[in-house]
């Protein structure tokens, strides 16, 4: 039994509200379980300099938390002057995992933004973010498709995250703060919609763990990232045609 | 007529939400119109070292926006690596407005950290944050007193905040962005409950007001502020009466 | 009694030595009382980057204290590696107050840097500073009048600041430290020649102040101003006709 | 057939040096191919702040390039003003790995610094970082049982680095800057002598992969892992005895 | 000739207003020709941390310019965020210079700062720098023996610079900024009141100098301090007894 | 006898092995005794922003220390986040004494970076970078001699550098670490290859020096000088010819 009495292979509950800023061209509030983000998407007409003049768009990630999402407060980036390695490698992480779905080629020279801001955090932040973050762009993009600059969302799949572990003697998918706290094995996968992976990170850093445990997190890595992308469908309704017409030409390829 | 069909001396809706954030002493999300800003007050059980051994508490405020709150993206001050003037100011404002109520001999060696995250903008989110900022204080001040460590609130007033202008010839209560920009004069007014001033901050960059402009804008400022006040003491009626008492004691005094 | 036995409404001793850094476009040495401020005026042929196109000019203003233009020590901002935020906010107000006097689309595109450096602080730096700071931007303006570049000053109005605040039970004129620092309520007020507003900023952390304190405030600063007009016209004698002819235009206008 | 003609499971050359800097508690200079890195381990006689009192010990490591080490010059991060976003994810992972073969408890509040300085890169740098680490760690432990300050290592296993990728329809083994350049999947792998997992980082920006292909790298990463364990062993030969015991107590437990 | 008429072995005319700063312990403002410095000397009683605990003194300085001391303005080095290596160069020499005749066992653990800030630049501003330190140290040193903290002053000698350099064909003395701008070598001498060194930078980055070359600015630069020591006996001409009884102390041993 | 049994004018051994890094256009490590340099130069066909359209090139150099270079471990300057006092001296020396042999004219607008990185130190950091910065320089040099970019070398002369001091009663020439900071007197002399000084840098800070010390010192600079060319010249064999007809066309000038 879990701390919060859920199975083992169960995701906390998933909601993700759309048009949740109204200044941003994307931008979702995602929340899973106790962990909330807001995720914005920004179109920007030029592409960064070292990718100018290639003809390629470029989607870029940057992360943070309000010093209260925490249990203590945790002091600004800003007012310490610099970016701590933890955030530097989540917003490289978020970013990465985006492009991997990501026709940068129909884009032409423009950038997405996607800023993933931690209002409350209960464990699985960098998780939450990239499976939000994808419908923040998804919305951004749909907007370039309504006024014609592209006939097609630039897209080769869904994506979604989520991390696994080992909790106790247990696999355990979706770890909460607590179990995060306790975990000796912690794992954060991303998928895309057709089961294949795009990142892979798993730390044993209080005990090594064996080739059969990689296996168990892996089967509940799909299970989860499963249902996340079903929440993603929901939610992502009303663009699901001219979205599922991309990825259908994509799978026939 | 203004933009939005509101009268000179009419505010735009206001909504304050308690206890927004799970993990912080005292929290709230304040609407002001479409402005946002997400306040939160932690305690902390030191001051910082100038104030050692002195016996008395403090009151500090911090400031930022989400990327998109606003209508085109601006860059995170952490990536920038520096805090920039416009939020230095900001900060600096709002925690001289909540010391000015509050009676640090009472508090002890304590800190109250209040976080004013803006998480979506358009026009007065420097007042909104001290009047939202206020009713997270005062949650967070309550727990000490529901813990026994304080006897009452250590609290002198109510505080709240808004912004006047003159908007084509005409003075103007609580400017949206739309008018702010277009505003020849504008003014930040934070007063107390008592109808006292405790900043007061004019500019005339477009072009300098007259002595009659200023009592006008002042004027507008009163009735916002009663507004605004009567907005806190309903969000905080269940903690109206340990406060007023304090409030109480110290008009007596 | 004031501690150094002014009357309420007397300014310190003023003295302006213009011309005091042989390379500067403008410059002066502006003393009030024990208060010291060079301030130099710099014209640069060319605007900041978000200005560039527009055809209109820019004043900006920079602010800093010798390590021991007080009576304890300060670190320098340079060694500290950023710019503190009294500092920012100081700048702002003298770059903002300076420009509400200028025509900048008469200036073309063209930038004067204001440079003011406290080399002995006696209370009243940032008055000190604007009230100098004018007179250094003036003779830099000459200097493209003399040279044929402009037809006469893109000066619409004098202009000078100074501090008000009350201190015990009296509303007393530009305080010099000791006042500053038991002073309940201190006010910073710019105004024109023509006795407008262009800045108010008053602050009571310490103890709230009423309406009738803000009018008696307001009424001594205006007594001050207009002293300091006095000695910046004195100071600008050889300058004073074309100067006046700009400002006469505008006031017929 | 690979760029330079080996197998698809074939490491490049390793060559370790061991005492290379005469200063260091324990130092060497690992080859990989053309990659060599500089590693030094330093001995403190105390904790970072956050752990003290609590008995444990502490490992860190920092990872750095030459300006000149790669084909191009790079900018030196000192001269930058920050480290890296690389930087920072790779030293974290340096660190995170020889931590999670070291008992940190029979350390005492002690801190041993891994400094890794890549002098000439040809891809796979952070990996031989971890290998070359782990030879610099025991020598500088090695000090203080020598010094009879510690009865044994406080090591539970050997541990290596390598990575894997698939390049072109191929997964191979060790891949050098050619071949990671044009890998559509890159894997970084820690394992311990006894072949459990301490991390796995595995990337597929430009094409995710299958449970296939993670299976077929995995087996790779175990063949290079072996042979790297074995140089440590030959390096190491003069220490094994002590060290292995170590090993045998934990196996036994 | 010269550009100003002097003779090849003739300074600059030299002034020292003692007590410039009313705050500082000790100050002067140097002028040598048009190049003008305030230096400050601030008493702590307390040492840096490196030498806590060592029971001795110690010297340190800084050294700015306001940005518009020079013909161009100059970007301040706290809005860059950095002190340039010029000025890290220029201060850590004066402190250097400073040091070399103190006595730092007899300070007991205290600090003097020595603040340089250039307010008009014309060449040898370093030099005039620690010419004029010297002084300011002085009046601050005196303060301690006058308040019976210490018996004599903690000098060991006088101590004064100048510039030398070859100009043309032509060695020279004390080089203006236009002399020193066509320098084809350039040399900056310290030298104590008895004649010794302590401090010599040549640079021939224009073309290197021969070892006669060399000879003949040594001997210009002693010509250059005496008079510039004899400068600073007027300037100090009332505290000339106890400190020539503790030079003469130190002749005597 | 010198504490490592040296004569007083006896350099210690001196090895230079060229074509340490292979990704370099020049390179080499230089052994000064136990102090070990990596020197590379980099060729960039471009100049810093402030020589643009000049026509001419540049030679910069920068200079760091690996944290365990010393006998206790330095915390990195890209960790600090700033280079320090003297890190910028010594890079600002060697780039300044490089250039003083070049031709910049002749080399078009191009730019030769100059990294030295000490691996190891016992002493000489400095002076043993630029004597093995200049073969790292000729090797990238001849690169554009060797692709007919450039008829010859743009140089005018051998350049090397040492150290000379006063220990105890003796004056010694190419001080270890230990000699150093026992050192009454340092000296750093850079000279070409014709005798001359480019660079001279004498510091008395415990001990003030006489003519005749200076004398000494500059005497045994010239003995070890003259060796250290004589090792370059040996490493630089197989470069001679084209390299001595361009000095060999200087001196006849």
């Amino acid at each position: 039994m879990r701390v919060d009495g859920r199975a083992h292979d169960q995701l906390r509950p998933v909601t993700i509200t759309r048009n949740y800023i109204k200044h941003a061209e994307g931008s979702c509030l995602i929340e899973v379980g106790d962990t909330k983000v807001i995720c914005t998407a920004t179109l920007e007409e030029r592409v960064p300099p070292f990718m100018r003049g290639g003809g390629k768009g470029w989607i870029t990630a940057e992360y943070s938390m309000l010093p209260r999402a925490t249990a203590t407060r945790n002091a600004r980036e800003s007012s310490k002057g610099k970016v701590g390695g933890r955030t530097m490698e989540i917003q490289r992480l978020i970013g990465r995992a985006l492009r991997s779905v990501v026709n940068l080629e129909a884009m032409g020279e423009r950038t997405i933004w996607l800023d993933c801001d931690v209002i409350q955090a209960d464990g699985g932040t960098r998780t939450a973010s990239i499976t939000g973050a994808f419908v923040a762009m998804v919305d951004a993009m749909q907007k370039l498709v309504d006024s014609g600059t592209w006939k097609q969302l630039p897209l080769n799949d869904f994506l979604a995250a989520t991390s696994v572990g080992v909790v106790g003697e247990e696999a355990v998918l979706d770890l909460n703060y607590k179990e995060d706290s306790t975990a000796i094995v912690d794992m954060n996968v991303v998928m895309t919609g057709k089961g294949k992976f795009v990142e892979l990170q798993g730390t044993g850093e209080d005990a090594p763990f064996s080739p059969e445990q990689l296996q168990e997190m892996i089967s509940l890595a799909k299970v989860g990232i499963d249902n996340l992308i079903h929440s993603q469908k929901e939610a992502l309704a009303d663009v699901t045609l001219s979205f599922a017409q991309s990825v259908a030409e994509e799978s026939h390829a």
